[in-house]
């Protein structure tokens, strides 16, 4: 008789996206005025980066020759790609991080809720709260938690709550824990962490053989010049950290699907007899068993992203969605709202007026001005009361939206 | 102290194709003549149908303008593409699959191995022997076995030896397992299943609610009307069976990934109090939290495959495999071995001559005939002694081969 994995019966509501899409398509269907702006999923929405589509229409043709074509590639990414990312992300910015040690894949989704799959059941994991939804649903789902509480936590997780009195940092815990999730900039809060404080985290995490997964997905949207872009900037992360990259919010490619992982080859972790092991050949026995490798044609429009113009046409994007960024902020404020993050995040945090809901504001916004956003609650206990708006979209799109939320 | 999943150290050596890599590039390193014809990874060699190409051509220019730019897209894949397999794979062949039961992945590596998230631990497995590795180390990796055993095999899998004896079919386990693996046309061995003999099995799965794990990936190369293409031609197989598909080996997908697996919606599994659970559900919110769907413009050119050009183009790839199939299967039997497979599937299974190993064999041939193959033992412990060979080469390489190994 064939058993299921009764963890995904622990599982509480279905994942959030399709929550807010089931919302959204219940409104349209009951509404003849369809013009729903959407704002809540942070999905980028201007085209691909012109170097990037000449780059993969090479590719694309060369695998319809004989000479060009290729089967599969490395696991672990081509080395050219992987050169690439070493030295533009890394060492130019003074992080001693090698080729070897970056591992392409097709999104840090994926590679967030993998990662799990080399680590031990019996680690003492925190999550920031707010969080993204999966790094507690792949804990949930992999039978790392307990079951779910009343008030929406799972038994088992320790929650780090990040909130205006914090400024959205996270305090370190007293509880000794085993792995810990950071991810900045921060989704869905905005936030940053500085090169002081993320070093208080490094310490603590070497002090306590703790690893750190850090998710940097949106380093491309920092503008202050003392914000790290990598946790490795930081003395000692080497020892300590992972490192989630994606070409996703850079350069779009969500419907294109690249990403990365840093695991540095001197990273440890300890078996049940407590003997180091080292995690780069675990994961990299995990990638080569598990999987097979990005799309060729994908990997040489993501090298095309370190190319001269390639750089100048992602700054471009990124100055884009900032603006929007901006644009939102500086309308909402002038509404009388409390509004988080934007300035090096693309993503805003409203605090949600009149003592609603983070539910019932994203009703409200969506039946009085057709303007969809993600409620703070969707992240998390410590959510409630905020409301996430992402800077994804056209600029029209964006200034409409912005005159409608103010005329309510 | 964060903790590794101590079931990887259970792992024996290295995943089979990276061995093989290690002693061709340590062969190399050593000798002069460099001109080594490499039959040994199950990769195709031909370009991509033209088709495949123009119609992903047309999908990257979409993404380069605003209009046709696409972002994230469904976690299932899109629905033009799921209702075209469904069509053209299993209505067609009166499988009554319906298109929200396909799944589109990057790869049946990738699904074969991840489709034990959702399975319990307690589950008893069987696979075959010799087997597609993946299969037996994704359970190794996710604690579902014991340590190895002294002859290579794992505690708690249940084996069942395909070989001559049995015409490489497996027999039907005395004990009831929970959990069986099928692949047919076979990888390593090339065998086929007759629907007499799958009815065998699917009935014996229904009468035990055992799951069956079914990898068709090498369904493109049956030639005989008689063999089904898909365990859904089989009637019962819908309340017991997933099935696992791939463009890697009909339109030359590998370097492109896209793969699919069907979840019938009927497909139950039992929670640990003996409660019915449906897997779909299970695989459903699997596939929305760990994975974010695949590359727009590579679903374009999997829905190519099904126009009129595609099937003629990928109908033009089989051929040319098969032909190459023939031609080994002819040498090499001229050349006094015996040898399996080839007749429908791209594997040529050669009984290694002279008492010598799997691995002699392969130093063998490497040495005298410049020519790798994959040793059966790499496949498991009934392996030995066998040897495979694939049909994915040019004409000119496979000729070159043959006339090599016959002179030894």
């Amino acid at each position: 008789m064939v058993k299921v994995n009764d963890d995904y019966l622990k599982l509480k509501a279905g994942y959030l996206f399709p929550e807010i899409a089931k919302r959204v398509k219940n409104y349209t269907q009951n509404n003849i005025s369809k013009d729903i702006i959407k704002l809540g999923i942070g999905d980028v929405t201007e085209p691909l980066p012109r170097v990037c589509i000449d780059a993969m229409n090479k590719a694309l043709n060369e695998m319809g020759t004989h000479q060009g074509f290729r089967g599969y590639g490395p696991e672990q990414g081509y080395s050219w790609l992987r050169e690439k990312i070493c030295e533009h992300e890394f060492v130019s910015r003074g992080c001693k991080i090698s080729p070897d040690e970056i591992f392409v894949s097709d999104g840090s989704k994926c590679d967030s809720s993998n990662i799990l799959d080399i680590l031990g059941n019996d680690n003492l994991i925190a999550v920031t709260d707010p969080v993204y939804p999966v790094y507690v649903d792949s804990n949930v789902m992999t039978g790392r938690t307990g079951e779910s509480l009343k008030d929406g936590t799972y038994k088992g997780l320790v929650y780090l709550p990040i909130n205006e009195k914090n400024n959205f940092l996270p305090e370190i815990p007293l509880k000794k824990v085993d792995i810990l999730y950071l991810c900045f900039p921060n989704n869905p809060t905005g936030a940053t962490i500085g090169r002081k404080e993320l070093q208080k985290w490094v310490d603590y995490a070497n002090k306590n053989q703790s690893l750190i997964l850090f998710d940097a997905a949106y380093e491309a949207f920092i503008q202050d010049k003392d914000i790290p872009h990598s946790i490795y900037e930081i003395e000692g992360a080497k020892d300590c950290a992972i490192e989630f990259r994606s070409f996703s919010k850079n350069a779009g490619f969500t419907g294109i699907r690249c990403a990365y992982t840093v695991v540095p080859r001197n990273l440890k972790g300890f078996n049940s007899n407590n003997v180091e092991v080292d995690l780069w050949s675990l994961w990299n026995r995990r990638q080569s068993t598990k999987f097979n490798g990005v799309n060729y044609i994908v990997q040489r429009g993501a090298e095309a992203v370190f190319s001269t113009e390639g750089k100048k046409e992602v700054k471009g994007l990124i100055d884009f969605y900032m603006e929007n960024a901006k644009i939102m902020k500086n309308k909402l404020q002038s509404a009388g709202l409390t509004v988080y993050g934007g300035d090096n995040a693309p993503y805003i945090w409203i605090k949600v007026p009149d003592q609603m809901t983070s539910w019932n504001f994203f009703d409200y916004l969506l039946e009085k001005a057709k303007v969809v956003g993600t409620p703070g609650s969707g992240f998390g206990v410590a959510g409630e009361g905020y409301f996430r708006l992402s800077a994804f979209n056209s600029r029209s799109n964006v200034i409409d939206a912005m005159e409608r939320i103010i005329k309510i």
